[in-house]
């Protein structure tokens, strides 16, 4: 069943992103009596559609389901080149992450030109809406403002984990007990963190982590990592 | 340290790929006394260059490393379109993937021209040793001719799983026994494998399973499963 995120919705009154109305109209080519589902507040409106011009539907059931893991997971990831940073956006959707912090590290290549940040974060929000709704969830995940890597000691998390080459890491799955309920992950760019970087974010409390005896790419770490969480913490 | 997979190795005499070559002279622009990895059978060579033009260089160093999964992983992946079956053929290389085998399903909507495919092959198995290089592999993951599901029963495999939307699907984890030495993973198109297809597998001994509860793409799905196996094998 097709999915659409809300814009909004006033009473019983369910409002649609233009280009969603453009979606259902044009691409899709639905008909009336075709069938969608809406979300709003994590709550799947089954919808019949009445008429097509002007746009009207029905909602013939409501259903709250929750499909969330359970632990909170906020990856906090160098920014990548663009298509490296939509690939994640992407796929740590997919895999239910609930934030995403881009960060400004050291090594980090990409200067973001702040003229053109608020086109950027629209952009980016419409890569994480679609796939909520391509992989059915019911909430789409926040991506927070870019930050530098030394504001990271304004987040406060139960579970602090940097992904580190440094030798005195440990296995991934010494920290991962089942009673944490909230995780943040520090991916550095190409080349790691600068030791210094490291360093700093020890004095804020976060602890090294291995990923597997391979060198991974950072957009590979990214999703890893939420593969990981969800395996240990989906059910 | 850059890492080369060698052509071949007769006697002491490393024999480098051409575009290999071309890398390490033009692009990497190593001069007289840099240091370069070569990697022949799972050996690493440290190697000094003594002269660029005409190439030679002297091994001061080799190593038998090993640096494998506990667990022999391969994956039949359905044939899906070129730029994700490219980031799948990377991303299992990144993860320790043993084997890639290309599948022809009832909804994969991709046409193979026979004319074209050793081309392709090529094209692909530079993607996997490019991936094992960067990475820091010994060794390249082998890509097996494209294969119709039907003859999946030709493979012999000690845990052989579907990736599954069935409301019968167990969690993958009741299948990751520590004891397991061999899994096959099967991962359907969009759309998924048809009720006659899974049968067809469950026949042939296959068991299903879930990847959690949201709806992954073809190549989540695909980085997932080498991600789970890299946590819990990769000890």
């Amino acid at each position: 069943m097709q999915r659409y995120f809300l814009k909004n919705k006033e009473g019983n009154n369910l409002i649609f992103f233009e280009q969603d109305l453009h979606h259902i109209k044009n691409v899709m080519r639905f008909r009336e009596n075709d069938q969608i589902e809406a979300i709003w507040n994590e709550i799947i409106y089954l919808c019949k559609i009445d008429s097509i011009s002007p746009f009207s539907l029905k909602v013939i059931k409501e259903e709250k389901t929750v499909k969330k893991n359970n632990v909170k997971l906020s990856v906090a990831v160098s920014l990548v080149q663009e298509q490296k940073f939509d690939l994640i956006l992407q796929k740590l959707t997919e895999l239910g992450i609930d934030n995403i912090i881009p960060i400004k590290t050291e090594r980090s290549i990409i200067k973001i030109d702040e003229k053109k940040i608020s086109k950027k974060y629209q952009r980016w929000q419409t890569i994480c809406k679609e796939a909520s709704e391509q992989s059915h969830r019911t909430n789409i995940p926040k991506i927070n403002p870019i930050i530098k890597l030394k504001d990271l000691n304004k987040i406060d998390c139960e579970l602090k984990l940097i992904c580190s080459l440094d030798s005195k890491s440990k296995p991934l799955d010494e920290y991962l007990t089942k009673d944490i309920k909230e995780i943040l992950f520090v991916i550095g760019p190409e080349g790691g963190l600068t030791d210094q970087e490291e360093k700093c974010l020890i004095d804020y409390g976060f602890k090294q982590t291995t990923l597997g005896k391979q060198i991974l790419r950072v957009e590979t770490a990214a999703i890893y990592v939420a593969s990981i969480i969800n395996y240990v913490y989906g059910g």
